[in-house]
């Protein structure tokens, strides 16, 4: 089985995927490039946001893999070839994202955010403590990740709600969907994550309308992607207090921008897009379980509609 | 039942327990200072820090029911009369407690408290990203608030062992007792959490000893109290890395004063005594319960064992 490994990495990450690619996977033949005479023996590629047009003139590719959960900027390219696209569904991943997901809740919950400013001021002020069932968290986006997220927030008492376009079931958390259901959300949650795909459909959501349904002094936590919300739109609503604390893990231009008002905005946590790093152990097992699926002639997981955009 | 209602609150504090106690035991008549007349008609005393000698002269009381969780403070009252003394033991103080714990566990995981330096110094760097099963949390302390953190922090996937001095079990927690247990298990702790009880025995456990016996540029967290670190031994722990980051909720002096070096301490996060706020209506309710147990001769609930000191 011939199968190009390509992406936007730097050499070090590249020669780490493979080492765990070629573990995973080892009667694989891997390609780092493509030349002519090995164009026609590649049948899958294994990929990491591709330069556009790289998968471009392999007529026996039957299988994209992603290493990243998200695959909009692959969808960009309308030079992707029409094959079956498998994004990477890992529960190492979906774990950290929860782990980051739990701690910006208790950030927000608890004050945290707001004792780290206090001790800049060297101000010993005691403020209010609410019970974890005071305080309703929706959840943006319940796939896998929203999923783990929910029962990790449920563990600890929170009153969850989960929101998606399409629908879909958690098992123990209350399901809204579709858009007319979202609005008396929002007008009851103490803190919204977003944990959404990023499609037509959801990129620029979180926008003026959005932060003006919210209960006023709600926090935000964008953990999916920067296209989902209007920066100018947050900072408005930050100052004149609907959102009362933003958590930023992606941004529209990665890294931020240095000159960027967010870096220095009391009420705004900066993540450098750190919520959840992919695990190169897991996701190469979980890669490599695809390809011999499609090797073995065996049904394939976590395929993308790319109708839907995810 | 004639009840003595005491402490160090201020008036509005004083009269919101009292509405929540008076809600909890209708029937009991309150008193907020005693009379002659009065002192033998008191059968209990519902306590919060109150000053030395506020006790005595009560020749009919029969039981101390304190409002907090630690009774050091009360222990050290040499006048306290020598009747059963009951600590709060309140689920809802328990998971305030175990929500701090998880948020300052995740926080030295995840290197959040990095990334916020990070953010003032507008860096955009991601740091390497361990799984939870790669971290060994070692709580000292396995009385109620210890097994609820355990329970929450095993469930997240961390390594959790307790420690006590005096042993214990906690289901699912694996657990080591006494002090020659102490310093192998220190050598392999990534973070250590305190909330052990204030005695003769723990006060001033967290010193240069102690330090030196960590896993170098280890996490601590102390929720407990101020008399168990001594503080010059942090800050030297601090400068050579023998201590990576330390969360401190509890000092020896509170507030914690203006000029102190902790303050300002890049590898410090102040919280200014705000692990486990009381919840005033569970709290109310958990005292009336041990109330009502005294008035119709039933076991008493959570009594402390004077000798132990908790």
């Amino acid at each position: 089985m011939h199968i190009l490994l390509c992406g936007s990495f730097d050499d070090d990450e590249r020669d780490a995927w493979l080492a765990e690619l070629q573990d995973a996977l080892p009667d694989a033949r891997w390609h780092l490039t493509v030349t002519p005479a090995d164009a026609e023996l590649i049948t899958a590629a294994v990929v990491a946001n591709p330069r556009p047009g790289s998968l471009r003139g392999l007529p026996n590719l039957r299988l994209i893999q992603s290493l990243w959960a998200g695959v909009d900027r692959l969808l960009s390219d309308p030079s992707l070839p029409d094959v079956p696209l498998a994004r990477m569904v890992d529960p190492a991943m979906s774990a950290a994202m929860a782990e980051t997901a739990l701690w910006a809740t208790l950030s927000l919950h608890r004050h945290f955010y707001a004792y780290a400013r206090q001790q800049h001021a060297r101000d010993w002020q005691q403020l209010p403590q609410r019970r974890a069932d005071e305080i309703q968290v929706t959840l943006l986006g319940t796939g896998q990740m929203g999923s783990v997220c929910a029962t990790r927030l449920l563990a600890l008492g929170y009153r969850v709600t989960g929101w998606s376009l399409h629908g879909g079931t958690v098992e123990g958390l209350s399901l809204e969907h579709g858009e007319d259901a979202l609005w008396p959300l929002l007008a009851r949650s103490d803190i919204v994550i977003n944990l959404l795909p990023l499609t037509a459909q959801t990129s620029d959501l979180l926008d003026q309308r959005f932060f003006a349904a919210l209960r006023p002094g709600a926090g935000l936590i964008n953990l999916a992607r920067g296209g989902h919300l209007v920066e100018a739109d947050l900072l408005q609503a930050l100052a004149c207090g609907q959102v009362g604390h933003a958590v930023l893990d992606v941004f529209r231009s990665e890294p931020l921008p240095s000159e960027h008002p967010f870096w220095s905005h009391p009420q705004v946590t900066v993540l450098p897009h750190v919520a959840a790093a992919t695990d190169m152990r897991s996701a190469a097992r979980i890669a490599a379980h695809n390809l011999l699926a499609l090797r073995d002639g065996q049904p394939l997981s976590d395929l993308v509609e790319r109708s839907r955009g995810y």
